[in-house]
């Protein structure tokens, strides 16, 4: 697609995240918003007043219909992923899907399957890995800075609203599985899951915990939790040579380096240590601070013009769903390990 | 045995904790330490240069044919709590052992089945439930005023010391199971327990993961860490009326209450909520802050004048070596669900 | 005015905080943005893409012109409020000017008294005033919960913009002094300031330190400072009962109440007291998190319907600059007491 | 003094901190503790049970008279450090005294001089300088790290002791003055002070700020307070080149050493800006832990054995004094700036 050309691209579903995805594509250079759909016809057409090339509907067959779209981003609730990006895949659109990707592995593969037949951008959105603190630990791991992985622990806990079709594992945890994902750059091997859920009468857990084992001894584990009192988002990962504390919620230290660790000793004290510890300095990479959803939508739009294969592809999103729907199989059976 | 009678009192073990035990035990009234025991008769007898009535020996056989002792205080490695207090009460003398209690439930049982026959005291050195922040807790939940707990979850990690004997769990985690146990005054039915082992060729495990489940949907979780980079020693309390975030390394802020939870909402918005949120203030109560290892050493010396049962006592030992041991099986089988 | 008629409104000055105003503003019931003034035509005509009620321009002589105006809202640089608001308020407009309100005490009286002989409402942008922790501060004042004030200690420092038209005193220190004033609603008799300018060859302070003292005992204290290299906006208040950190940049704690004091005590210990203190529970009240400049904007429309004169009135913003112009003086006489 | 000999040495006045220093000075190699005075002899008494081979007293006299006396630390109020010092100062004795030194400049010279002439070392305790915050602050300063020096604030606040015998200037400041006297290694030229009474009946300040000026723009702020609701303990240090936090209370990040800084720009943008800042990593650096007051207590022996002129001198005490004699005057004067 030559450069100079106008990409045409629709949204789908305008519900809290939509007007943030809005936003953004329309201040890409050389795109157009040309239509705004959603079920609520009253919804999409509130949004629309910011955006007056667009056309709105609550039909996904009139978007289909439109020979000039060239993508769509699909913004709607997790259950619809598949049907809706399927149809646009087939279409021969780019697509751009919230995560998490589809409800399953399966539905994963199908459309990864599509996009490749039809030639055309199949990207996921797990924004975080589009922001400067993220990129930041990936670079480090992968430049050997913490030296072997140990692991890497996650908490992301808030007072949060209940969602009525996902629980908060495929609410939360997928932005932690797709850092822990694009940061170690390892699959995990297997997945144990535990959760509870409070809300009087509901299925849906409010709270969970996942461990991920790794061929290695390295260990992951994430706690997701609707009901916290205090907001917490924080990551710690171990390695063998510095370890590292990432704080989302801090406005100018979010990354914390620390050149810490163990010290072996051959001396035995029989009362205490078989080893020592190391602590030197502790250090506060600047870190890039521009907004980790227009970087994402730049990136959409590039890999459409330039044909390019998106960092968060059908197969980062699919290797979520992956741990996802282990993870749920492993609620349902007391915290049995899922081999993966 | 009257009051105005002194009790004396020897400890064995003299390690880390050893001469904090025998600080606080001096301070008390009425008592005297007339031995200090310890395999190393020199690291004895330089603890002792404080304790001017202490007799210093390497052998308990002199403390047991001691017919003056009335108590003793067993600060030793945990493999030989269970041998070490044996004789002590089978001589008749009051014991406060350290934690955790024993290696397993059978020695536990054992001890306690002496100690009821002996008709002396056995206590556990529980420290955390004579603090108070710990006490605050316990008396709130006590009172209703979080409502029903939904969870309990505590992270206790910092680059702590490797331990030759044990694993972080037997290490760290009795802290926070007793905890536990007397801020919820409840047992639960299942645990299931992660780790891994990071020190080359070690087997011992240096981080792990806890999940006790019980008969309602209250859940609670441990996160035990010798390798990590900053301290962390914080417990999160959810209930149907408040929560609370209990962080034992503010020196003012231990214990926030929040005024916050779900309000249950008849509306069914098909984008987002199931249910709304209310949110209030926030409160920080004054705490007890005199030294919770005097108050516990006093408490030892209670019980054994007024023939009363102490409240860190065997079962409340018992029931915290069950978790471990139970962790510990579940540990070695991939995170296995394994029944209280 | 009738509550059904629509208030025509004009923004004069279109650099940071203009397009905030302008957001609010138009955010109002039955207000009409009807003009958007900037020197730079270019900069209003960007920001009235927004607003295609407006019309633009880059002469005030035109809105003074237009008869349907009603109101006018001056975020223009410093030294232009007076004498732009001085030809709005003579053409009988209602005006709402940008802190600081003039440069001088008696430019402010002329415009206070133009607005009484023209009975139209003179309001001041004094947008802390209207955020929920400032007026739970005044409200704890007033209703004596912190007993006698003793000190008002007030830190905003940053790294900001230099600004090239007023040094840091007129630029931070408006905003706490009009808290202060709102919230102890007592005026000081005397301003103490000292100051440095480290920018080479520049002659406004970058750094200033004013102490207030009043009739009593208070004494206010404030440290504005552009060069800092960590965010601080935090306010002490001591009472004789009571006292309270008010920290801006906290999320969800701005305010705590400390149950803290003095205890007289008779008994005098050589070593040591004069008397004792007392420690009791922090309290954190929820505050009101509507935002400060759309409550403002909404008071300013009620004060222009119903005739109502504003919380932050021209007296209110007199009293700012009377301060800081005496507090100017003292800055050019070392620290020099000027009454005021 | 040949190093094999032991240094005999006697504490005056057993306080609050005269136990410190006792317990700090018996743990150095070949010292000897024979004197323990305290005007009250069963303070004296109680303290010397744990320091066997000291002679207990209330009377300096017997201190005088004993020729196998070599030095004394001096931890009395204030007011009688000057004739206590100069009595053992005259006896030949090495002295090191409590801060503030004296309580006038006068004073400190006479003290100085009479050291010379007895060719005896005199030191003050100016703990804060031989802690590794301080330390590491003034090795950054001298070895340039920050640049020229713009400013140095300081805030020392909590809720503490009143004293009845001085201020809190004369309490709290010296710690501030002497950590900025060591740091910057530069003298002030003028002080100004504010400071307030709240004491019903009291006229001992319990609040105070004062402002410290330079021969060029460096500029120094102090801000002491008994009567505050939470602990700061604080300096912002500004530089040309990079900027400093030093927040003693945390205890793993006393020091935060930011890579910020002005950037001057030739352009100039009507709006705003004048200069632009740059912003660049924080560093944390790992510091000396050990314990000050050993450190100083080693220093202290060591300047006695080796003829060594300490680094907390008679000068630098007299310094300290000097700005605190200069600021209690401004203090009576409403602020007046008074020459240093």
């Amino acid at each position: 697609m030559p450069d100079s050309n106008v990409i045409n691209i629709a949204v789908v579903g305008c519900g809290y995240w939509g007007p943030n995805i809005l936003r953004n594509l329309a201040a890409q250079k050389s795109t157009n918003i040309n239509w705004i759909c959603d079920l609520q016809i009253a919804r999409a057409e509130l949004i629309a007043t910011n955006y007056s090339s667009a056309k709105v509907t609550n039909n996904i067959g009139d978007l289909l219909a439109d020979s000039s779209l060239d993508a769509v981003v699909i913004a709607t609730p997790v259950s619809s992923h598949y049907s809706i990006a399927r149809k646009f895949l087939l279409a021969g659109k780019h697509v751009l899907v919230e995560k998490p990707m589809c409800t399953s592995v399966e539905e994963c593969d199908e459309l990864i399957e599509i996009a490749s037949q039809k030639n055309v951008v199949l990207m996921v959105d797990h924004t975080f890995i589009y922001t400067g603190g993220v990129r930041k630990m990936k670079d480090m791991v992968a430049a050997g800075e913490l030296g072997d992985i140990y692991y890497f622990d996650s908490v992301r806990v808030n007072l949060g609203l209940f969602q009525h079709d996902v629980n908060v594992l495929w609410d939360l945890a997928p932005h932690d599985l797709s850092i822990m994902d694009y940061v170690l750059q390892r699959k995990p091997t297997g997945v144990s899951a535990h959760g509870a859920c409070h809300l009087a009468g509901s299925k849906i857990e409010n709270i969970a915990y996942l461990t991920l084992l790794f061929e290695d001894d390295t260990i992951a584990h994430f706690h997701v939790n609707w009901l916290a009192p205090a907001k917490i988002r924080r990551i710690l990962i171990g390695g063998s040579k510095k370890m590292l504390l990432f704080d989302d919620l801090s406005p100018d230290e979010k990354i914390k380096v620390y050149d810490k660790g163990l010290v072996l000793d051959n001396k035995t004290d029989s009362y205490q240590v078989l080893s020592g510890y190391r602590i030197g300095d502790i250090h506060v990479p600047k870190l890039d601070t521009r907004e980790a959803l227009s970087l994402e939508m730049e990136h959409f739009v590039d890999c459409i013009r330039t044909n390019k294969h998106p960092e968060s592809d059908g197969d980062s999103g699919r290797r979520v769903v992956a741990t996802l729907e282990a993870a749920q199989k492993s609620l349902a059976r007391n915290g049995e390990l899922i081999p993966l």
